[in-house]
């Protein structure tokens, strides 16, 4: 299945790269703890970043009830955010062609702030298990004090691009006589085996869901 | 020094995090090759990663001359950009304290397209030594086309701020009682041995200033 391709989320620029099924889209927003959001300020738009958490065509946010950019969000009832991973360096004989290896989506949203208990909990349940897959079960869930606390944004994905650049460097054919140095620097990012909290109870192991977690990122790595 | 605190760069949220001192935003902006931008297409925010570099405090974005965001920032003539480098996550009893360690700028500034070919030949200069190190004199500079085909632009940085949490997890003081498990798991990102262009010429070997880039990043992760 597809986004559809409308205005806002078509690929102009590097269209051998754009893709828009949902499987890719979703499996690159899977490998991503941290979006960055943009959203505007009096006019003026505004990057940052947050973690976020998926399920289906649905992403979750959640902030401080006090927190400015989920209010906005809320406020405006529209969401743009996009992810990266960088995956190598490449370098080229000509400064041209300098580029990276890289997955990247933008994702194009409708924004509904979550209001009942029940609605939040699942909201920030999906974040939790987006963050560590199968955390929400082994943790304490949020009391009514904290879900007050809490702002929880629900965004249903209305369009979406994923740009996935993983050919090898390329030079013009006059630049391959020369001697200057190409190729690629392999970039990764490497989730290290997980250290105990010094404040667990006697006989506290690292759970399953944990190693799990651990291990699934080492595959990819 | 410090970049001025404005209505627009001032953390509200998580104020003990927030850094305005300019060597401390400078380092965590050289720390990544790739920053996402803020842009408005039709009065909507969206969001979109591009790779940069910075010389003091000017920040250089390009892209094709055809490209939709830079015509945009050149427009507008006002950028927002952020970076974010994810180092740890942390896992606690209660799904309310999960959080990440990590750093984080955005930032601000006025936008100028370069459009002599000196001015753009400093600025590509710039996004390629901010690429690598030393890596400009070890390429072939662009020539008369190339540098038609690209856009440069110039960011002033006007205000500008950095995040940094990197405390340990903490709970409910209740919630210590618990069996649940807590820890971290670090995040680094991993720049692998170069690998040459199989392209190269007889004898090109890889050069100082890539070894040097690699061994630069490997002190860090």
């Amino acid at each position: 299945m597809e986004y559809a391709k409308t205005q806002r989320n078509t690929v102009k620029r590097g269209r051998k790269k754009a893709s828009y099924d949902q499987d890719v889209i979703h499996s690159i927003l899977d490998q991503n703890e941290i979006c960055t959001v943009a959203f505007n300020v009096d006019g003026k738009a505004q990057a940052q970043p947050i973690n976020f958490g998926r399920s289906g065509d649905l992403l979750y946010l959640h902030g401080s009830a006090k927190n400015r950019m989920t209010s906005i969000l809320a406020e405006t009832g529209e969401a743009c955010l996009s992810v990266m991973t960088l995956d190598a360096m490449k370098l080229t004989r000509s400064a041209y062609h300098h580029s990276v290896k890289f997955r990247s989506v933008v994702v194009f949203g409708k924004v509904r702030e979550l209001l009942t208990e029940e609605e939040k909990i699942e909201g920030l349940k999906t974040i939790i298990n987006h963050f560590v897959p199968g955390r929400w079960d082994h943790c304490r869930p949020p009391n009514a004090k904290e879900l007050k606390a809490t702002r929880v944004l629900e965004i249903k994905i209305t369009s979406a691009s994923a740009k996935i650049a993983d050919t090898p460097p390329v030079d013009e054919p006059e630049d391959y006589a020369t001697d200057y140095w190409a190729g690629i620097i392999p970039v990764r990012t490497v989730y290290d085996y997980p250290v105990a909290d010094d404040k667990l109870q006697n006989g506290v192991e690292i759970p399953a869901h944990v190693l799990d977690f651990y291990e699934s990122k080492r595959r990819k790595s």
